[in-house]
């Protein structure tokens, strides 16, 4: 695989530290808060950080505040600000259409029709034009067909270093408020969220590595067999509780694929039980509507640790609970990861029915 | 009525300033978030208070942390640290639990019939003792009777001042995190978080007067009554889905009546189907979860703004939406109040079976 100068530290150092300044126009420094109910059940310390607040209710603010106030910062220089396209399961689609109306640009969104209700009204209520496509992947053609026919920019959904390192001022905001750190737990789709966390870790974190692990669902997993096979594959799509976390990475794969092979310590899978437990125990402990992509994270933890009452946490007993997790890097050299005792779990979106979360 | 020096300004100041450092040591620094959806309704700025996000899931944490760290750190000089005993409708049995267990002392709390599972449930976890009385009222008597018999410290939820400045210190956090403050919404009961947010906005806040409206239940009027009637009084209590802000405010209260009496620019009274629509409302726009005592601040803001598309704001149109809810003091002089353009909601807390909240 040859490096062609992606990988180059000082770079992305100065992507992350120029983002936190476009990011911070647009998107909420959320907070992190301690679980005392995770940190009882994994015997050691857990934390929350919290994008579910975010004024459109995920992460994927941060990524597209990014793209676009960079894409305005430059209008200017082109004459009249241009549009943008872009292709979404809801949240990203959500967030471009929230920033291009800050920005008075033009936002067309393509979804699928497998994206919720509650997330095409949300974009509808901004003022972007929605296009339907039958599949994610289907999203992901039309978008590229308009972005020709009407010139309009494609603001892709990961695999895009200003997107990227616009997610990874998340990962900065955890360094600040828990140098300590020790492991982080991140949904993972496109892997966008993931490579920037993975890079502020990098390049801005304790000289010690920081575990961080990937979740996505059994019903979603492109990214982990992707990983698998050494190269960018594609699945059918399936539908999941995990909506936000559905799509492949792309063939032509070019930022995130390589990024999120090199940052995590591991990728891992869950169950549609698992998230729809996560999706209740984060809503009966903590008060927290979390969509099913988001519970992704939470559900890994609760899988790594026995519930109370029925035995000693791993972490107590000296055992990294996440080397329970069954990852596509079992081989990774180093022999068990020590057990963190301070974990951060991103809590990535909050849009779904909450019905949806009670009735199943 | 007579002023005995409860209102030196010396004292509440030097008072909210020691409480800050006890209740940092155990209750969380909440996030003030902006509410694109509120905003939007009122056509003005609204903040939410998080005190959702509290390891006790509600902002009693705080005045229990500053009664009980003051307890125990004046404790080696009496001996053996002493036992406490409490009564409460959950939210201040479980902060008072949460901080004895912390610090390795007995607590004991009295509740009401009325109070919900899930609230006994929490305070039962956490190791405290549970009483049991028929009301609210039986319960204050109840934590009396055993106070004296077993020389247990009384740990009152609202009528002391030390309660009164632990919940006081998210006053202070507001005007940290927004100055500019010219408006806070907080439910109203015993008085306990109005007068210590009304003491902070008064000493350490802005000198222009910022607008403090405390919100009960139609079916909780006992503070608003004695208001009124200018006295304690009692009335009957009734099952509300504000099940936190049922009890009356004691014919001996010796802090709260005359604070709140003092502070508060009005105080108004929302129905029960107003507080469900709130919490309707939270889940929905915000992903929150948070109980009915917490939803009657939200309630009345709702009740005080049309739905969006049914026509302008009140605010936009220079009329000050807060002035259109019923409260006790129209009579207070000075005409018709500006229009707020910064206006924080304390959420309170968020201990309710999520099931009532969508079953409703």
């Amino acid at each position: 695989m040859p490096d062609d100068g992606f990988w180059s530290a000082g770079c992305w150092s100065a992507e992350l530290a120029a983002a936190r300044g476009r990011v911070a126009r647009i998107a909420a420094r959320t907070p992190l808060i301690p679980s005392p109910a995770l940190s009882e059940r994994l015997g050691t310390g857990v934390y929350l950080k919290l994008e579910t607040l975010q004024p459109t209710g995920s992460f994927k603010l941060r990524g597209a505040a990014n793209k676009l106030v960079r894409l305005a910062e430059s209008a200017p220089s082109l004459g009249s600000p241009p549009g943008v396209v872009t292709f979404s399961t809801g949240n990203h689609g959500r967030a471009v259409a929230y920033v291009a109306r800050r920005l008075g640009l033009r936002a067309v969104v393509c979804v699928s029709e497998g994206v919720p209700p509650v997330k095409l009204e949300a974009i509808r209520r901004l003022g972007a034009e929605l296009a339907m496509a039958p599949t994610q992947d289907d999203a992901e053609a039309l978008c590229a067909r308009l972005a020709t026919e009407q010139g309009l920019v494609v603001v892709h959904p990961f695999d895009d270093p200003d997107i990227i390192a616009g997610q990874g001022t998340l990962g900065l905001e955890i360094l600040d408020d828990l140098p300590e750190v020790e492991a982080v737990i991140v949904p993972l789709s496109g892997g966008g969220l993931l490579s920037g966390v993975g890079l502020a870790l990098r390049h801005f974190g304790p000289p010690r590595p920081v575990q961080l692990i990937g979740v996505s669902m059994e019903r979603g997993r492109v990214m982990f067999h992707s990983l698998r096979a050494g190269h960018p594959v594609t699945l059918p799509e399936e539908p999941s509780l995990a909506d936000s976390l559905v799509g492949g990475i792309g063939l032509d794969n070019r930022w995130t694929f390589r990024l999120v092979g090199r940052l995590a310590t591991d990728a891992v899978l869950v169950s549609e039980e698992a998230i729809a437990r996560a999706m209740t125990f984060m809503l009966e402990e903590h008060g927290l509507l979390v969509e099913g992509g988001a519970a992704t994270a939470i559900a890994a933890l609760l899988e790594a640790a026995p519930p109370t009452g029925t035995g000693r946490p791993d972490a107590a007993a000296g055992r990294n609970p996440l080397t329970s997790l069954r990852g596509v890097f079992p081989w990774r050299p180093g022999g068990p990861l020590p057990v963190p005792r301070r974990i951060v779990v991103v809590v990535t979106g909050r849009n779904v029915d909450p019905r949806r979360v009670l009735g199943g």
